[in-house]
Parts: structure tokens; sequence; C-alpha cells
């Protein structure tokens, strides 16, 4: 499929990039998540102010340890607030990978691309007054969620500076943030992962589309050729534009007009304009791209 | 020194106890940054849509090693931006601890209150208009900073979406985002650090204000005690309560109170209602704290 | 052109409905600028406190009629700042108005749609890499500075909440979002300005998209004009979405399929199908709309 | 009373100028919130993309008048999304003035300063475990909810840039956003207002504390009185400076160290040092301030 950088068309690239990508940013999120809840699994049995006057810190041990938490090493009438900013920070990275991911179906599902589709039941109106219509509707909502939980982490932030030993303050912020962000964060992510698993993919879209610039997202590529061959990047970048423009304009593939550009044929041979527009040359890499991403996972699936 | 929680006195403390919160707190700031540091320090020369269509991975190894950076493992044009919201939720997360310490110097430098000081210079003035005037401009400016560090993150976090192999937007937002939000937490870090440095504390006053209330912020204490010999949680808190009134309003030490209520002499002997009123048993856990927070300390020092 | 929701074809629309929503938008957004502008023009010297202890209000008056101010009623050390987050919030909003007109067209972009353009000089290159690329990095910088304006907003709200007669925690702030946002929105302005003036408007393009859905885009008139004949909502809709989705799949056009469906016919006459495809008809009150918008701009021209 | 900048003792004022303070900023608050009532009453029946196609705009007249709403001049399938962001950063910046009051009543509520408390009742426990305690737990409740309210005003910006006619991403944000922050800062008003009705204000210890400081609050007086005989700003300074610390460290009263200082003496005459230490002379302007805020109020009262 073609990639798209700007909204534009750039370069070839797979599909399964895309995806390697998103499973990779998820294991970043997951990590963060974790650690998150590592943070804020602390508890705190040491009074009014933090003095343990009333009761010893063994008991405070012994309360922890029942309830599967780490005694703070030092706290005042409460656990510190950097704690929480952190996990609802974590929760608003996640929702902002999501609400990318999200922003990417929605991009692919645009009338004109259409090279994937959320899934959309037998029965399932598109649109109340418009009955040709599928709309990308779960990835719209994952994107308006991510707003919310982001707005929550910013309120989260707000609480860290509580008054000495604590003011309250930060509770009825708490009340909301908390449970709204978990509930919110694990909707998108349960609705996120029946969007994948259903989602329509259409390859002769994709094939479609990379074949509407009649070759021109390949001019990088013969860019290069030149420029290796010993012409200028500022006149290979000319003779490439001029024809590239003239493809746009005159609706004519690229190839062709490039065979017959003098200046380009006295530096590259035919076989050589090919080879820059193999898609199999230029996506040589990917599986090792893949690999990268994946290795650690085909071990653990063996072991 | 009195802790005060709600802004009103609660139990006795000790002003190390609030310094050693501060330290454990910024220790996991430097944990933070740390990891988000490491978070983005990753490279990608993989192209303009990831694919490695024109060089080889080998090569972005190679850029990677000299930089000191790990190559990602997948990318798009771009290092995805959930990085970069994790780098600038670490940085305002830790611009909030500071927030946090810059209120509490300026709570306890309120007039009536009077316990600390930030440094204030032999030949400085203190208001243009009221030379009286000493004020916590250093905190004040810290606790500001943290508003744009904060309002940054939260930039950051609306950067991680971007439109299928990249967009654009977040660069324009990135170059006031990035270097801002470094040159402020580095300049509140380091007029922090000068605060601490020269602050001026005042153990006389927190004595004074400690004593302010005529003892009864030991009713905490004396409620303990009575519930300890079968008291009603309900019944002790009415005794307790209506004594602590009496002493407010009539400006009447608490002790002397207590030891001329009949109730309560019924269930404490003298001696118990004294005890309830030291200052060394309430503290008698503090220095367990100050080991948990410092212990890892002292080893690095001695090592 | 066809109108887009959910990314998706609509219903047929034209360009200048855009424009003229974008309109309509600038013209609340100027006045919620001008009202702000009016909230800050005001002015004190009421000294420290607020109480002209040292000099007459006369004083004041005179001062501000001066500065082109009106004297606040009240004020304490400072001008209150919910004065000022009125109009951080204005210049935010306004912000958020030109990125959703950048956005637009971002969208309109984008290599399979391409509607419009941002303008692009003779000798401009894209890309650095590819030299088929006409990227609208113009509308993407305006999409991303408007996130910084709206962060700035957010720490204008946080700024309204000083201490007693004044704490300057808002001043360190001020200094950054106050000067930023006001180049930020002005350089946006002048960008978004120059993109309007210059923009490539491509009207076959347009009629181009429009003929891709074979018709279905009026999918939801035949639905109206079936259910002004008595033909239950429910079962109007089946028909019809039974229709368009053999169109889009058997890539047929959705009119002869109409008039090929003997459940349809039964109830519209040929004509009656063929009116409900006419553009014409679509869009005779869009006229209506443009003198709305425009009918005061109108008069003020001809005044 | 005292009046406070940066928390420290500046000049006396008066409690009521507080109030007017806040009386005034909440007519502003009012008269945005109104104006954003009316910018958000507004309603179409403009059809799918806002041209009318299936119906005249003379129902959508005849619809929006039932509703007491005016036709929004141009739609697309939606009523634009800058009018709810002015309406909820006028509940945010309404918000951020319940914070900046409540803050107010916070700080002055303060154990050492115990000017004014919010009400408290009779059966009422302060603290569970520390029956002295009266806590300002209504106001900090407010402190926290507007952060809740200004996190939501910032999601509402986000929403403003939807895609083409229409994406529904700003919906689950505003089934969110808009009954959360109607029903907050309605609580945060009711309970405000019960606050108001009830604190209890403590003048005799607004007396004493204004008496703290031993006179030194009307050093910027003496400072101007010696300025405007001639004496150069910096000279006067230092003199008034120098018995001012002396008063602080020697816990000495400041008018008789004036007195018996020759530099000052050899300026001001006793009685004028007398004046300059004059409340009725510093607040004599005070009710003009008064005036100019209630004047309306009066008028409308007595209407």
């Amino acid at each position: 499929m073609i990639g798209r950088t700007h909204g534009v068309h750039a370069e070839p690239m797979t599909f399964g990039l895309k995806l390697a990508l998103w499973y990779a940013e998820l294991q970043r999120d997951l990590d963060r998540v974790l650690r998150a809840r590592a943070v804020v699994s602390v508890g705190k049995v040491s009074g009014a102010v933090g003095t343990f006057a009333h009761l010893d810190p063994a008991i405070e041990a012994r309360v922890c340890e029942r309830l599967g938490l780490e005694p703070a090493s030092v706290s005042s009438q409460v656990i510190q607030r950097d704690r929480h900013a952190e996990l609802l920070s974590a929760l608003a990275i996640t929702a902002a990978s999501l609400e990318k991911f999200a922003l990417e179906i929605r991009g692919l599902q645009k009338t004109e691309i259409g090279e994937v589709e959320e899934p959309f039941g037998k029965g399932q109106k598109g649109s109340s007054a418009m009955p040709h219509k599928r709309n990308p509707i779960g990835s719209e909502q994952i994107v308006g969620l991510a707003r919310l939980i982001r707005a929550n982490a910013m309120a989260a932030l707000e609480n860290v500076a509580l008054w000495h030993e604590r003011d309250i303050s930060h509770s009825s912020v708490e009340r909301v943030i908390l449970p709204d962000s978990f509930i919110a964060l694990d909707h998108m992510l349960r609705r996120f992962t029946r969007i994948v698993r259903g989602m329509v993919v259409y390859p002769d879209r994709m094939l479609e589309n990379l074949a509407r610039s009649r070759g021109v997202v390949f001019s990088g590529t013969v860019l290069l050729e030149l420029a290796r061959r010993g012409v200028s990047r500022e006149q290979a970048y000319e003779w490439v534009q001029r024809n590239a423009m003239r493809a746009h304009h005159e609706k004519r593939d690229f190839k062709p007009l490039l065979l017959a550009d003098p200046d380009v044929m006295n530096v590259l041979k035919p076989a050589e304009v090919e080879k820059a527009f193999s898609l199999d040359d230029q996506l040589r890499n990917v599986d090792q791209v893949m690999n990268r991403v994946f290795s650690g996972v085909t071990a653990m699936a063996s072991a």
C-alpha cells in the first residue's frame, strides 16, 4: 500500500508495518501503566501527619502486606499525589496511542481512500438518514475519549501540590478522574480490540490507490539513483520534479516520461529505471523490521 | 513543630519529616525523568515511511550507535510521539513536586506563621513600596512555572496522534514546549536549590505556634487513651471535643481542663493525661521514618 | 462537491458553504476577542491592597483616561485575573477555529481527494526526498499552534486564584503565555490568510469525487421520497440500503438499480427517481444560507 | 484587617473590600455565562450537510422559534463547537473565581490567622481523629472542583476542530463534560452560597493580627511622608527598613523606634508620624470603592 505523510502519497509500504508500529507502541504503553501501578501500590498507616504517633510502623507493614501494598517510606496524612499523576499520565498516553490508531482507521476509511473499514454488522444501519453510509463511529468515539482522559491527567497534575500535611482539594477531583479514566480507557481498549478483530481490509483498493499517482511515488528512488551516479542533488531534483509534475498535470505515467527524458537516460540505463519502480525492491527490508518488533513475541509463543 | 492538615493545626511533627518527604518524592521524579530519557533516546534512519527502501537497517544501527541512541524497533517517518509525551509528563510531574515544596515554604512564610523564610539578601528590598516586607517571590515563581510546564505536557499529549506515516503538526509545538519546559524546569530546580540552601528556619516560632492551641493538638492522643480503656469512641469524642472547644473559646489550657473533668478522670490517671501531652512520646517513631528514607543514602555515602 | 460526515460521503453541497461557515465562525471569534479586549482594558492605581491609602481615586481616573483604560471598580494589588483568563480563552477558541479550517484543507488535500491545495510556489520543493509531493505544511502548522494556545489558556485559568490581595505566581506565567499566544495567533491568522488567498481549488476533482459513489449519495433523497408516499421508514430503508450495497459491491450505478427494483418502482415514477438525483434540486436552498451569512456584509459594502 | 500580598502583611484594608471584589467578579462571571448561553441558544434543521436539501429554511425557523432558539445562520451537520467551547470557558472561569474566593477563606481559616471560618454545625465533627479541628472542607472541595471544570474546558477546545461536515468525536466528550461541568458548578455555587451565608468572621482576631507586626505595616505611609518632604526615595527606604527590621528582630513597636530616630525626626514632626499610623486615614477612600461597586445595586434595590 502507499505510505502517506502530510496526508499525501509518499512511498510504498505495507499495512503490516502500521500494525507493527501499533504493537510496539502498545508495549510501551503497557510498560508505563505497569510501572505506574507499582508506583501507586503503596500504603500508609502513619497517622494524621505521618509521625506514627499512635501506632508503630510494624502495624503499617502488616496492613500493607495484607493489602498487597508496599509501605510508603514516608507519608503525610496521605500518599503523595505525584504517584497518582504518574498513573493518570500513563493512562492519558495510552489513550493518545489508541487515538492515533483510531485516527489511522478513520483516515483509511474515508470514501476516496477506502482501504480499511471498521466492522459493520449485517443488519446495522450506517446512518439514520443516509442508508449508503458506513461510518467509523467506533474510531471516532475513541478519538473523543482520549480528550477526556488527557484532561483528567491535567487535573491530576494540579492535585500534586497540597497544603502542608494535606488539604482535601484533591479528593473531589479524584472521585471523578480515577474511575472515569479507568472506565473510559477500558471501554476504548475493548472497543478498539473489537474494531481490530473485525476490521475489513481491502488489498485491491490499496493497490488501486498505490497506482493512482502513475508511478510518481517512486520519484524518491529515481532521485537517489541519479545522485548515486554523480548527478548533483539539485540537478537530479529538477529533472525528477519536472517529470513528476508532467505526470500529474497530463495524467500520464511517470516511468515512460522518464524513459523518454534525454537528461535522465544519459545517466540511467532502462533496466535501472525499471528497478527503481520495483515494489519488491522497495519493501525488501520490511521483514527485518517485523522481526525486530515480533522476535520476542515469537520466542514467547514457542516457549 | 505543628503538622497542619486543611491548613489547621493537627498533631505535632518535625520539620525534618517534611524534608524527608520532599527527598523521597524527588527520587521518584528522578526515576521518571531518567526512564523518560531512555524512552526518547532512540533514533531512526528508516526512510520516508519506515521501510528502509533506500538504505539498510545496518546503517541505522551504526548511526544510532554513534549518537548514543537505540534504533527504534519500528518507525514511520518519525519517532513516535508517545515517547515525547512521557518525557513532558515526567517534567510536568517534577515541576508539580517543586510546586508543592514551594507552596509549603509560602505557607510557612505567611506573617502569622513565620516558621520558615526564603533567603533574603542583606541589601535586598522586600517590596518597592513597603520596606518591611519579605516576600517568598522565588517560591511563588516556582508555583507559577509549574502551570506552564503542565500546560506544555497537555500539548505533548495532543501531539501523539499524527496522520498516517506523520503529519508535521507536532513540529511547531515541540519547538516551543521542549526547550521551554527544559529551561523552565532547570530554572526551577536551580532556584529551589538556592532557596533550600539559604532558607531561614525559626525553631522558636515553631514551638510558639505549637503552643498556640493550648494543648488541644494532643486531643487525638487523649481520645485514643480513653478508647483504649473501654470508653466508646462516641463518648470519648464528646468529652474531648467539649474540653477542646472550651479551651478554644475561653483561651484556657486544655490539659488542666481535662484534669478537672470528672468524666475523663474517672477513666484516666493524672500521669496518663500527662503522658498524652508528651512531645517525645508523640515523635518516638520519627527516626524510623528518617531511616527508611535515608538508609540507602547512608549506604551510598559509606560506599 | 460532496459533503462528508465521519469522513464518508454524505450528500452534495457546495464549497462556498464551507467558506460561509468559516466566515460566520470568524465573526463570533472576532466578537469574543473584542469583548475580551474591553474586559482587560481596565487599570488601577489603588495602592498595595486596593484601599487608595496614599492617593485619591481621582488620580486613578486621570491615569486610566490617559491610557485609554477604564478604572476597575475595585481591585486588590492587581487587576483580577478572570479578565486575562477570558482573553486567553478567546484567543484559544479563535485558534481552534483556525485549526478546524486548516484541518479541512488538510483533508481536502489528501492525495485521493485532491479538491483543494495550499498555494505552492513555482520553485518550491514539496519534500526534500520526494520531488512529487505537495504537502499542506502551512495548515499543519496552524493545527499544531492551536494546541499551544489552548494549553496557554489552561495556564491562564490556573492564574485566577491568587492568595489574598495577590501573590506573584501568575507573573512568570503571563510573561510567557501573553506574548506567545498573541504572536502565535497573529502568525496563524496571517498564514491562514495567505493560504486562503492562494489556495487552489479543483472543481473538476470535486465533481469526479461526487461521482465516485455512483449516485449512492442521493439515497437519502430516495428514502424520503418513498417515505413521503407512505412506505414505512423501515421498509424504505431496507429497499434503499439493499440497492446502495449492491451499487457499492458490484460497482454499478445506483439509479438504474433503483429503476429496476420492482418494490421501489411500485411506489415511485421514473421521473420522481430522476428528480431525486438532481443536483440543482438538492442545492436549491443554498443561496438562502449564503444570504443569511453575508447579507450584513453586502449592506456594509453598499453603505 | 491587614491586607496580605505574597501571604505577607502588606497594608490595612477592610474585609468588606474583599467581598466587594468577589461581588464585582461574579458580575463579570454572570455576564460571561449569559453571553455564552445566548451563543449556544441556536438550532439547525438544515439536513445532513447544511444544504436544506430535504426541507425549507422556513421549517427550521418555526422549529427554532418553538424551542426558543435562534436559527444558526449557517451550519454543517451540526452546530459549530466554538459555541460550546465558549460556554465551557465561561463555566471554567466562573469556577476559577469561586476557587479564588474559597482559597481566600482557606487562607483566613489557617489556625494562626483564624479571621474567618466556614460555618460549622453544632453537632458536626471536625475530624474523626482530632476532635479539636474545624476544617474548611467546603472551600477545599470548591478549589478541587474548579480543576475538573477547567480540564473539561480544555476538552471542549479540542472538540472544535471536526472533520469536514462533522465527525462524531465530540459526542462522547460532550456527554461527560456538559452535564459534569454544570452539575459541579451548580454544586460549587450552592455550597459557596451556604459558606458565605454562614461564615463566621472574627473582627477581634483581625485587629489582633493587624497589631502583630507592631506597626510595621504602616511603613509604606512613613516612606511616602518622608519622600513628600524631599528625602530621596533610596534614603527614606533605608531609614524605614532599618527601623522595620529592628522592630521585627527586637520585637519592639515600630512607631516609638521612628520617633527615636534622629534622621526621621529631622524631617517629620511627631504629629505627622502619628498620622501615618492612623487606620481611619488609611481607609478614608474605601467607601468610594464600595460605592463604585454597589451603586448600581442600590439603584436596583430602590427601583
